[in-house]
């Protein structure tokens, strides 16, 4: 058993591990971590069977991926888990055992009341206020929202402080990496095989997803919805703290590798002008207002892919009801949409252990 | 002068002109015309002065296309414009001086207050007072609307029937060919240029539409819509004479080739179920239910590229408001969105002027 205390914790560098490493988003948060110079001491890898002994480059380093298995965690700090709900099912809650801050990209805990369900910009003091009540040497599973969820809430949460958000519909631009590696490969070989006119095979996607737009991403539920379509709606509500939010959503999966776009309209309770969303929303973390239309500013994902904030623009007030505006909003839905947010969390829970 | 009396009219075939051949549509409209059999006696097909002298086949027969001048009209009873708003406002007026019953697809006379704007699943009767008040050798411009618009209406109208219509949400997914041949031809050779690792050129759209989200279809106005969201607004409402119908849209331009896409959600007055809403759709004209989403059935584009009708599935009761459905909403843009639901026209207008 793994015995950290919390005073150890804060005297050494960090060990962290990714469940996934091999995955898409696995990939990212190693790359992301890299990036941000995370102060780990170890990295350690896994996956299931099948990917393990493949070998990811880590600083220079050649890292070996590992099978997981029930003794993975006795010297792990912090793992990012994103290898799907029923791994993290299984394993999350022995690497908590064992002490270790889980922080979960899957939707498994997601609406567990007691696991926080976190993206920085937005509710990052509830994740601190939680990690204040537990003991150094206890573990804690802490949720990744959805990729769709993230960008949302962190454009809704400002807006929300200067006008109270009434009621939200969305509707999504879904880019094929939220299907993982398979997604992405997809869109490429029926791309491939529509320009050698071979045929189009169709395996990850319920239909051809080259050249095509599908009102379609996870399964459908009995009201209606998908499964995506529902996480945006209580995944929302759960993090900006507003229970009794109105959102509707279509969740649809088109043509993009990386990023999703969104067109949400909202209405508020209040008067906003879309000059004062802009403003509010150019002074608010992680966010880049890009709202000059008539000079073809505006995001798209083929542009923002790779990079790291929530992009908004064609902020416009709604000529279809009072106090409502329409606005668009891209992000890489790998990085800020999974990985990226993931080890904000992380990051969150070092300046919460260690002593400032 | 033409001089065709109603009763001149009523007893031969008819004589079509075809304004903008060469173009997406007006290619699109010549294939229909024979598809359906429409009873003209003679063909006539103009472009401009740069794509005279093209040959087009119809019923077997190879026709020349001619440069469009001021005399162009003398022996037509009716023409389908479909050159660009400048040919329209230029030749429209000429032609219906010539006693031609104009069926026009560009957006130029759409607004215009004695110019009836119509699509014959909702208001071939207005089209029909209009043609019984103008004698036999008057001419007259009807408008086809927006290609977005036609396939918005045509589900709008039944549903309204049934439920008061009370604010329309849209956001939708259209395909480049509603930017014409050049809109099909640069998605096309930006894919072949990924494909071949060279160098992605852009000219008719604002940004790469290969791989892309583009939330810019025409141009920009003051208040923050683009034009193709006010056509959609302002369109809706006078089609179907709800001129305080509140709606609001956003446009965006997806990498498909044929048929737009609709995410719409709609708040009504009074209570309307998803099953009554699906019941109305079934029953009226011009519309294919698909909503079996748990068996992969809902519309998407690939799928229904070149046929006629106004598909609509993923309808379900909104759980952000009372009384609001979400549905999707699928049409091919060239077909019912432009050429088909020009040449519904022209048979309403041959209905009409032939005795029963």
């Amino acid at each position: 058993m793994k015995e950290t205390s919390q005073k150890e914790f804060a005297e050494k560098d960090t060990r962290v591990a990714i469940v996934g490493a091999t995955g898409v988003v696995g990939r990212e948060m190693i790359e992301i971590l890299e990036e941000r110079q995370f102060p780990l001491s170890s990295l350690s890898l896994f996956a299931s069977e099948n990917s393990a002994g493949q070998v990811i480059e880590y600083q220079g380093k050649e890292l070996v991926v590992q099978a997981i298995n029930e003794n993975s965690f006795h010297d792990i700090d912090i793992a990012l888990f994103s290898a799907g709900g029923k791994i993290s099912e299984q394993y999350a809650p022995i690497a908590k055992k064992n002490g270790v801050i889980v922080i979960d990209n899957s939707s498994h805990f997601r609406m567990d009341k007691d696991v926080p369900l976190i993206v920085p910009e937005v509710n990052s003091s509830h994740l601190r206020e939680v990690l204040s009540t537990i003991k150094g040497n206890e573990g804690l599973i802490i949720a990744n929202p959805n990729c769709s969820t993230i960008q949302l809430v962190v454009i809704l949460k400002p807006l929300n402080k200067v006008a109270k958000l009434k009621r939200v519909v969305v509707s999504t631009y879904q880019s094929v990496s939220g299907a993982g590696k398979q997604g992405m490969d997809e869109l490429w070989e029926q791309t491939m095989a529509i320009y050698n006119q071979a045929e189009v095979v169709i395996e990850k996607f319920s239909k051809q997803i080259a050249f095509n737009a599908i009102p379609h991403c996870d399964i459908f539920l009995e009201n209606g919805y998908s499964k995506e379509e529902m996480k945006l709606i209580l995944e929302s509500r759960k993090i900006l703290n507003l229970p009794d939010l109105k959102v509707t959503a279509t969740a649809v999966r088109v043509p993009v590798f990386s990023c999703h776009s969104e067109s949400v309209n909202i209405e508020f309770h209040e008067a906003i002008s879309a000059d004062k969303a802009r403003t509010v929303l150019r002074e608010s973390p992680g966010i880049v207002v890009l709202d000059q239309p008539e000079e073809n500013e505006y995001p798209t994902a083929i542009e923002l892919a790779g990079t790291d904030s929530t992009y908004v623009g064609r902020i416009r007030e709604d000529l279809s009801v009072e106090n409502g505006l329409d606005l668009w909003i891209v992000a890489d839905n790998l990085r800020k949409g999974a990985a990226l947010n993931a080890v904000q969390i992380a990051e969150i829970v070092l300046s919460t252990r260690q002593p400032h």
